[in-house]
């Protein structure tokens, strides 16, 4: 199985089109130490020629050119045979709409993610329009087996499992009040990827607000982890003056603190251990940092568009 | 007044994700004389430092990060101050979903595209969850005072003006048959753009099925003139193999043929004439071409990316 990290920005990338905070200076300067990151989406395949995507970002033509592994090998080739989505945010969803051309792939979702994709923004209904779109709800726990618009095994098994979450604020107005309190609803799930029984096995989590128990047993069984990196510290963007929001409230658990996702990931030791989803405000996202040496010296590794991983 | 080429391709760009024509085999490859290209956006300026697109691509994220010119200066900062819409096709206007950070800037459009952007695709109630967003309304003919969100002048005047246009694929399902077989319902508008009366004035055209004497009018009364250049000729997509649909079909006027836009503009000879919204498939592309060559020797421009225009 082979994982490519399409994007590991969060909402905005990195340089964020309105932001002027030192690592979107840095990027927009070429500074070597801090790379430009796209927004968060990850490539998987079993057989090096047909892609599954996780998550679909409003990057992806500029990911996809980038990346000579899904280049279409003929007048019209859609390498890209299926897209799995965590959730409806619009970081993570509406990339579709650049897929429209010969009809978008299949897509694999929680019912709720549908629903906010239907109703909440509509992306499922207009792609439509440009041929059809096969939609696949998955059940948070059970296995599914990822497969083309032909229906054909793509050799790639992916479970959804449910984490804590918020719905994205364009759906929240349409729910009623109980179905927006319920943190399980399916607003956001994890994936866990796998080629088969018995291979190695990718987790990805690029949003997570509650590191719990589930989880953790759910990244201990994983041979690569990659998991939300969103903010360094939990008040980061109230600090820098460019929110009134901690990482919290935006639904992502921070990396350092009491309970961050460097305590957490200290007792996970057998997995690869990668950060994704970097907001442009986290200090990681500079390689001569202290915050990035303290991320490294954990053991844990930050995602740079390209990398790629086999297992 | 300054204007910026942000993207000069038509949807789907240049490489396309899932396109193997030449032009995209050659702008993968590298080919010195194939630039590849975003998707279809201008920006304009009175000042330098406040800018208006006219339409937002779903690249615009790529597009901002590659011109100086509209880097934020602050640590938050939207040097986009207003997006004007000619239409509401997703290669227009999916990038204001990238523009939500701190409240997407104010968006002129005809009712029509406004509510192509409510009912078909959710745009701009999805928007509103993350800030209030201005929709001010145009009647085609009329001139606007383009104004930022706190409706503080920027310095330019536009007036849409309608060309003969089908609604996107996506709101034609929600239309009675009368709506859609309306050509003239503002489903598509030109802009004339200038700093005031009597100063030089821009006509942007990106999409255009029918050249006819309300645009020889138009044209022939600017300075500097962007127009539709999506098929070099009517078949060429059937051609190659790559779709069923004409240029017409698609709602485009081809540039050779009787009546295709070199013929219209050959009239035209008092503004620069520029060529954008160009297609994948389409040879003037390749600056090596005959294609190309074609279109130079008729005095006529093809806009790349990065392209400026003073006036």
């Amino acid at each position: 199985m082979q994982v490519l990290i399409l994007g590991s920005g969060a909402g905005g990338g990195l340089p964020q089109w309105n932001c002027g905070c030192p690592q979107c200076l840095a990027a927009r300067a070429g500074r070597p130490s801090v790379s430009p990151r796209t927004q968060s989406s990850i490539a998987v395949s079993a057989d090096g020629e047909r892609w599954a995507l996780f998550n679909c970002s409003p990057d992806v033509r500029a990911q996809l050119a980038a990346t000579p592994e899904l280049h279409p090998r003929s007048l019209r080739d859609a390498t890209v045979r299926a897209v799995a989505l965590s959730n409806a945010d619009i970081d993570h969803a509406a990339g579709l709409l650049v897929l429209r051309e010969g009809g978008a792939p299949p897509v694999y979702c929680t019912p709720r993610v549908r629903r906010a994709l239907t109703e909440g923004l509509r992306v499922l209904p207009a792609l439509a329009a440009y041929g059809e779109v096969a939609v696949r709800e998955v059940t948070p726990g059970e296995w599914v087996t990822l497969r083309d618009k032909a229906n054909e095994d793509l050799g790639l098994r992916a479970r959804a499992f449910t984490v804590a979450s918020k719905p994205p604020p364009y759906l929240a107005p349409l729910l009623s009040a109980d179905e927006a309190a319920d943190l399980h609803a399916g607003d956001t799930v994890g994936w866990c990827v796998s080629a088969g029984e018995g291979h190695p096995s990718l987790v990805y989590v690029p949003g997570v607000k509650v590191l719990d128990e589930v989880l953790r047993a759910e990244l201990a069984a994983a041979s690569l982890v990659l998991i939300d990196g969103t903010c360094f510290t939990d008040d980061e963007m109230v600090e820098l003056g460019a929110s009134t929001k901690t990482a919290q409230a935006m639904g992502h658990a921070p990396i350092t603190g009491d309970g961050g996702t460097l305590d957490f990931l200290r007792g996970i030791e057998g997995p690869r251990r990668v950060l994704v989803h970097l907001n442009n405000t986290n200090p990681v996202l500079d390689e001569a940092s202290g915050a990035y040496r303290v991320v490294r010296d954990a053991g844990v590794e930050v995602a740079r568009a390209g990398a790629r991983f086999t297992g």
